[in-house]
């Protein structure tokens, strides 16, 4: 804790120990016995090194004895960014994934959905999705809601009151042929998107800002997709949507929207594309098409335990980052069953190895770049590397501190061991046990004050 | 606890509530409110319903209220049963995952075994590996050792001490090529071994009984495969070692073995191939081979975590099930990064489903599939059917009691939930805060008494 006898006493925190993260030149770095300090804001004010803490502490006025002073087996690391998960799906999590996708929405994604125009429900299932995100690590997650404003409202609320940073998109969808107890009209889409985001807006929260969440082009009308662009444009929004994650949707789109040239192009032309879209999936994307999405400035969320699970398809992570596309990590909740980043690192490098098994001259991620995707790839994939995905001057602070030798922990310690390799063993073998807090912006989440 | 005043007091415990297991003819069986006694050499005594407690009770001589009930969101499933893992390689367990198998074993494995000829080394790991294991609800384990009888006998005194059911191995190779701090000549493996047999059946451990470990046919002499199938022969015990992992090695193998048709050919002909064998992987094997498994009784142990993460291939268990060849899982510590069954089940899921995305005619396995792979399949790939496996009358109990909505665990229940969703819940998303009590033949294991 700061020194309370300083002028600066309410204002920085200072941190000392291990700090391990990802840069645009480096795929892993760490600091080790560095120096970080924190300011009212939740900036980082200072990185420095362990030795030259006299020096800080004059320059910046802290006493060295108020440095919050890292344990052995811990360090921080950028805390994790969920480029995609649908929050109401929280509810049936862990299950239901004995079908594919078409089938596996039309029986258990849209009578849930459905349900969240009861608020009550939605308070339920948007306090554990929030709770259980943060707890895992999750410090920013890009959220789909789902058609209702009110329940999509109260998402926002509750990640504001946890302290998660938060994109939330009220799903738009007129054109859903698959389910009668959940649809909307051109004209409700509109409006109510208008609304959920001005109302969003008008809350003023630090964190939690609106999304443009057309579901999928196959499932929104031209003029839909159309009035969205505009409207992101108009607002300077984000947008999410979902693409070419199964081979049959590639085809059915390209029919829908025969001016396009492909399901990219049909996002593209409707001012979709743009350096704050992230789009889902991307597992049947052509070259050309990541070209575009390169060209425009858009990014793919890479969701590995989804795509599996569903039997979707998979990316080649590879070949995206080859064509210099920004992409992220997803949870994809519930068609991934686990809201858990360090599962979406385990399963994106199985993904990748599973290309190498079939391929063996495909180039296997390393465990330091799925480190990067989780991090700072997903804040770029977010648009949001400015503010966050790593520890640079003048970020937010969003970090965990990991402890990987926590009692009654999922990891045995047996020896000594350094940094990169106890980064290594958290990220095959940690939980939320190991997380043993969470900042955002600053503020310590987790543990909960209850 | 059993009704102090009662003859039967101290023989008899009995719990009433859900039990969940697969038989022969059903993949997975739901008793719901069921009551099972289990007598005082930890066997099965009966099985019934919840409303025949007055008649069992009288029957079988205890207390109506002594009785332990389980709780709304609490089940019995069967222990798990792990038929490949290696105990040393714990040490280093996820890390090292950024090669292929023959590199990795030179480069990690190798000079990290070669450590367990110092038995204070071996006593801290084995120990870590036995506790890490059975609180992750491993009931039965077929473990690997390393070539030093010694430590290898201490990992059987272990397993004894902590009450896991085990099979352990002296690794025997005396044709390892890669290594020089860690060879053992074909006199001192056959001799040592010997030794290592005697000394552990002296023990007279109730639950630990000796394996016959031949590495891997590429590692060993012609000769020292013959000596190690009479060796099982004469003392009825169990064979393990590797097969068809990667696929150089099936036409090396093949070279080395020129009077063989196949690897698996090597193997029989070495009297290697019985029906208390179990071997790991088995990726690239013909369906001759694996026809040679079932005419043999041989079974497979399937280790996809281990398959993927080093690359080696990917095995159709759908066709080896189709073969009526007995197999199991394992978590081939440290190949597989995880030491849990239940990271065993999910990967063994997501190889399948990843077959049916490459061909979608693939039967993908289900997930109640994949439960009896990890419970009943394991005990018939270890020829241990006959007392593990599920819960029957006469079998031992070996059973994890299971709350998926343990307080500070990874599930969260929004609504009350069958126990079949329960179920598929804790196979994808529970932990060992999930496995509230480990029993093994009857005795309480964990939590540890400590």
């Amino acid at each position: 804790m700061a020194n309370p006898h300083s002028p600066f006493a309410k204002t920085l925190r200072v941190f000392r120990g291990t700090f391990i993260h990802a840069s645009r030149e480096e795929v892993l770095q760490v600091l080790a016995d560095a120096l970080l300090g924190v300011d009212a804001e939740g900036k980082i004010i200072f990185i420095g090194e362990g030795k030259e803490l006299d020096k800080m502490s004059k320059n910046f006025g802290f006493r060295p004895s108020a440095v919050t002073q890292l344990e052995t087996h811990e360090f921080f690391m950028p805390g994790m960014v969920d480029t995609h998960i649908h929050a109401p799906q929280y509810s049936y999590i862990g299950t239901a994934l004995d079908m594919p996708l078409l089938d596996w929405l039309n029986k258990y994604t849209f009578p849930v959905e459905s349900r969240f125009k009861d608020k009550s429900f939605a308070q339920k299932v948007y306090t554990q999705v929030v709770r259980r995100t943060l707890r895992n690590g999750t410090t920013t997650a890009c959220y789909f809601a789902t058609i209702h404003k009110d329940s999509s409202l109260l998402l926002g609320h509750i990640a504001n009151e946890f302290g998660q940073r938060a994109l939330v998109g009220k799903v738009c969808s007129d054109r859903n042929r698959f389910s009668e107890q959940y649809k909307e009209t051109f004209q409700e889409s509109i409006e109510e998107t208008s609304r959920f985001i001005s109302e969003l807006l008008d809350k003023k929260y630090a964190l939690v800002k609106p999304v443009v969440t057309p579901r999928f082009a196959r499932w929104c009308s031209g003029p839909l997709l159309s009035e969205l662009g505009q409207l992101a444009k108009n607002k300077n929004l984000h947008i999410q949507s979902h693409i070419a994650e199964i081979y049959d949707s590639v085809n059915v789109v390209k029919e829908l929207f025969p001016d396009s040239n492909s399901f990219t192009d049909v996002y593209h032309k409707h001012s979709l594309l743009t350096n704050k879209t992230v789009m889902a999936h991307g597992c049947h994307l052509s070259d050309e098409e990541l070209t575009l999405f390169r060209e425009t400035g858009a990014s793919l969320s890479h969701c590995p335990n989804s795509n599996i699970s569903l039997r979707s398809g998979v990316l080649n992570v590879r070949n995206v980052l080859n064509h210099k596309v920004k992409v992220g990590l997803g949870t994809d909740v519930a068609g991934g069953y686990s809201a858990s980043m360090l599962d979406a690192v385990r399963r994106a490098l199985d993904t990748s190895k599973i290309l190498t098994i079939q391929e063996p001259e495909h180039q296997t991620l390393t465990f330091e770049e799925a480190f990067r995707l989780a991090t700072l790839g997903g804040s770029q994939a977010l648009s949001l590397d400015n503010q966050i995905g790593n520890f640079e001057v003048g970020k937010d602070f969003d970090a965990l501190r990991v402890n990987v030798a926590v009692p009654s922990g999922p990891i045995d310690l047996i020896q000594h061991e350094e940094p990169k390799i106890l980064l290594e063993k958290f990220l095959n073998l940690g939980d939320d046990r190991n997380i043993v807090e969470v900042y955002v912006a600053g503020r310590r989440v987790v543990p909960f004050s209850e």
